[in-house]
């Protein structure tokens, strides 16, 4: 008789000329990344926003949704989407990554969500602050973890589940983290986690769990497939590894020019060119970005716009550069305030989480 | 000196053992399909539908944007935006199908978009009728091909273009085809052609030129490359080919049960089930649906709903099945009113392009 087993297989590394499977198409085909000329809206347009779903998008009704706070509390409380809408309303512009951005790009490469560098967006999420009602359910000192789960079922390596994530207790009291309900100033989209979000500012995007309707409050460390398994930074099968949790610095370059439909190389005119981009940090404001046309040998300073979005988005940088005939590969490089820099070697894992490699994007500046 | 040969390659097929390239994952990771769980949804909501930009999404000012209407024309216009949405307003419930749907699953491949099965939409465009412009700009009788032309821009098989695309005059007058300013209710978003795109109800997506600024009569036939050159049903790289033009019958069905996170297999549990989908095709109104759930050895007739959402959108159909442990693979196939119907074995050219073989989608029932 068939088992779950024979829908699910174990996590693997590919093989070293091993070319992207079906089963990774599959992935690429649903999921989407940021097309890189959309790095010029400070807030991401609705569809053009990563998006990663690890089972299917649920169908929710947001007329009967309610929240329930439970677990190690001492007024267990269920509340109505309307009841949050009564709540205190905050709106923070938050950048948002997947942790397995760059994936795709890595040697050996681990099969799962095949990620190229755009795995990233920038949107405005309304909500309400979940400290305040943690606090009114009677959170107690022996708290350790907090559990968010959401309404979307499936298996994973032969586990079948909800997705459900645990964050340490001091991370959920943050001021910053928010029951979200609103996208840009609309409803939360089916595909973002209608009718009800987690927004952890700062954290890669595992931590945000979509479709939410359960918070949970435990006494001992959570030890739920998504938090002891699959987000680790292990350095082979075998090794426990350490969570991931904040969003290593990037920079992005928003490629100039205009491409080839099948290799997506750039053709750029001869002349003054601003090359220009995105860079962001969940660990601290970024606090310089630099520029190479060389791939990597050279690097010059690029100007930082003012950080108009807050502590939580991207931050627009820009360089001037003379374009002359010839080949360039364009990249950036992001350092933030906690003196986190971007590698020019790739950081592996087995996973292939928190990899902030720096981009390469091939220009051709063709003779006049 | 670099030329823009170097960027763009020619058309290819993919060797017999290829697997899927890194050209075609950069096009899988920007453009994206439906998550078939979407076909739920009568209406395919923001971000849900299905995108293929040639180029990049170009940035164009709604405030300032003019369509021009020139060409073999006894008047020659200018209109605004603004005067555009003064003009009868139409709302039509379309399905909009990549040619290119299926391309991936073909033996040998053709190397582009490496599309699935989902590349497929179902939304409420809202504009004003093409033909009552075009005959107040005066179209002579000697007219036969009307021009598009969109703002996006780049190279393709080394052509450098903005994307263009011609239809027979008299395509262009049907009375159904629009010049669109709002999708679901709302403007267009940028990567749906904001702030004006073409819409023309039955045919592929190539048709639909987004970013729309110029619309040009020609007397003699229109030669350009997505015309004479790209969308074109060929046997081999040296046959002329026929155009591709409107869409042929396919159904979809909406993956039952729940999803493994990396196969995309499907577990169900055992009882009754409603099987459900959508089906459409450009040439006629479905007529039959069929369903297998042996991969194609039999088939059953399944129930279709009312269409509802007119002539030109999809149509919901469904089929009650009692599932029983076992391993199953499901197919839906459509027959409109034409005649035609799905085939079991593919259609293939060389361009992959109206493919519509019937999709497989397995499905395991354990034990309980």
């Amino acid at each position: 008789m068939p088992t779950l087993d024979e829908v699910s297989g174990p996590s693997r590394l590919a093989g070293p000329d091993e070319a992207i499977s079906a089963e990774e198409l599959q992935l690429a085909a649903r999921n989407h990344g940021i097309p890189l000329e959309a790095l010029r809206y400070d807030v991401t347009p609705a569809g053009l926003h990563y998006l990663l779903i690890h089972y299917d998008i649920p169908e929710v009704d947001a007329a009967t949704h309610a929240l329930t706070v439970g677990g190690a509390v001492e007024r267990p409380l269920t509340v109505s989407l309307a009841e949050l809408r009564e709540r205190p309303r905050v709106t923070h512009q938050v950048t948002l990554e997947c942790a397995g951005n760059g994936r795709a790009l890595l040697h050996p490469r681990p099969v799962s969500q095949p990620w190229l560098v755009e795995a990233v967006g920038n949107a405005e999420w309304t909500g309400t602050p979940l400290a305040p009602l943690l606090r009114d359910a009677g959170l107690g000192p022996d708290a350790v973890d907090v559990v968010f789960t959401g309404a979307d079922h499936g298996v994973e390596r032969g586990i079948e589940q909800d997705y459900q994530r645990a964050l340490p207790v001091a991370d959920a009291l943050r001021d910053e983290v928010l029951l979200a309900y609103e996208m840009n100033g609309a409803p939360l989209l089916p595909q973002h986690g209608a009718p009800l979000r987690l927004i952890v500012p700062g954290w890669y995007g595992m931590a945000h769990v979509k479709w939410l309707h359960s918070v949970e409050v435990r006494t001992e460390p959570f030890e739920g497939y998504q938090n002891a398994v699959a987000y680790r930074l292990r350095r082979d099968a075998d090794d426990p590894g350490v969570p991931v949790t904040r969003i290593e610095p990037r920079a992005l370059v928003r490629p100039p020019g205009f491409p080839d439909f099948m290799s997506r190389r750039r053709v750029l005119r001869p002349g003054p060119c601003t090359v220009d981009g995105r860079a962001w940090s969940g660990h601290a404001p970024v606090a310089a970005v630099e520029v190479t046309t060389d791939g990597g040998e050279s690097w010059a300073s690029a100007e930082l716009d003012p950080s108009d979005g807050g502590d939580f988005a991207w931050r627009r940088w820009r360089y001037e550069w003379t374009a002359t005939p010839g080949r360039y590969v364009l990249g950036a490089r992001a350092t933030d305030a906690s003196g986190r820099t971007q590698p020019v070697e790739q950081p592996w894992n087995r996973g292939g989480f928190a990899n902030n490699l720096v981009q390469r994007v091939e220009v051709v500046v063709p003779a006049e």
